[in-house]
């Protein structure tokens, strides 16, 4: 029997991944004059990789990584004014309109009448707790636990706090690698929901997914069909 | 009875506010050829002070106030080595070892044979909670909250869901405004140790400390003592 209903929030609840690209697209056109976009990208990326170490996942760390490789790329000769054009993209991602995928709404709504529901999400504290209140669904969620790594022991930490078994607790996430693996891990069920892009710090590889016994839903709006079929 | 203690972490189990100030000193020297290091501090406090409500409380956020204040105080001439510079402040407060206050490791093993400890802080989580794993303290704590705020509410809140009592609980930390006040409102005793500098974002008038019974003790050294006395 489920009795919770644990959603992981960036691209399960709402639109993140497609922000970072928008706010990319913008960054690439800030120094095109100095290099092409798909260089630009990958060095960002590999600022990023090096620097989530010390500055964990969030807007403000990505911020800081667009300046770091942005003078490396320029060689030093970006203007102030771009500078401050970078910070400014992180106030935008930071005030932004929280914009809900499709069904959520609807479902989260529906499920909360009959399911304990809670939010379990990575990311920076002051920037998730102002997305949930921003979404205008926190009420629907009895919890909403941000935690640094999501991984079999930051799960086994949440249930036991909450007095959760593991047969009876259910994650629904994006990620294969934070939302899946870990909890079936535990011994709970899993269901994965696809988002239109891959974040390329969450790959797991075929060998990963061995034997690993896991819904994969389209969309948000048929979780409540399959929640029916599950004993 | 008290049953269960809280500890705040930045200026009250650890030092804090100091690696900022030697961070600060770094970067008036790097600016020095600019401007002199009392305006620099104040148009930096001025971004911060600013800056907080979108960035939150933390290291990255800050990082973001010295870049912004640095440019707009050069007025863009800031040469790109200086920015790497300011962001290698950021790597380093983030990596800095952590200095325990006197009398703390001691005091908190001894507390906790007796007591339930906890730590509650604001901040960035994934900081806070490298911080609190390279503290070598870890273990003597049964919860570490984190949270974006410290209120009559976040305190209420954390209360409720570990079952705590208000008679039951003391918060002790260096901030009148966050440690001690709500922890008040909401019934609770409260411990202030003060740290030997005040964070100027902190700073609570005479008027709403009137008629607010609470503990000051010089170090942590003097709590058992404190406790001992406690009905």
């Amino acid at each position: 029997m489920i009795k919770t209903i644990a959603f992981d929030a960036d691209d399960t609840l709402w639109h993140n991944e497609r922000m970072f690209v928008s706010i990319k697209d913008k960054y690439k056109a800030l120094l095109s004059e100095y290099h092409d976009g798909e260089w630009i990208e990958q060095r960002l990326n590999a600022a990023e990789t090096v620097n989530i170490k010390h500055f964990g996942y969030g807007v403000k760390g990505f911020a800081l990584s667009m300046i770091e490789t942005a003078i490396d790329l320029t060689e030093g000769r970006i203007k102030g004014s771009e500078v401050l054009e970078i910070i400014g993209y992180a106030r935008e991602m930071l005030t932004a309109p929280v914009d809900l995928l499709e069904g959520v709404q609807a479902t989260v709504q529906k499920l909360s009448q009959r399911y304990d529901l809670m939010v379990i999400t990575k990311g920076d504290l002051f920037d998730q707790e102002a997305k949930l209140a921003r979404s205008g669904i926190g009420d629907y969620f009895s919890a909403f636990e941000i935690i640094p790594q999501k991984n079999a022991k930051t799960y086994q930490y949440i249930l036991r706090r909450h007095q959760i078994r593991p047969d009876e607790f259910v994650m629904v996430g994006n990620s294969l690698k934070s939302d899946i693996l870990p909890v079936l891990e535990i011994g709970a069920r899993a269901v994965h929901i696809p988002y239109e892009i891959d974040w390329f710090h969450e790959m797991v590889s075929d060998e990963e997914l061995r034997d690993k016994t896991f819904a994969r839903l389209n969309k948000m709006s048929e979780l409540p069909v399959w929640l029916k079929k599950q004993s």
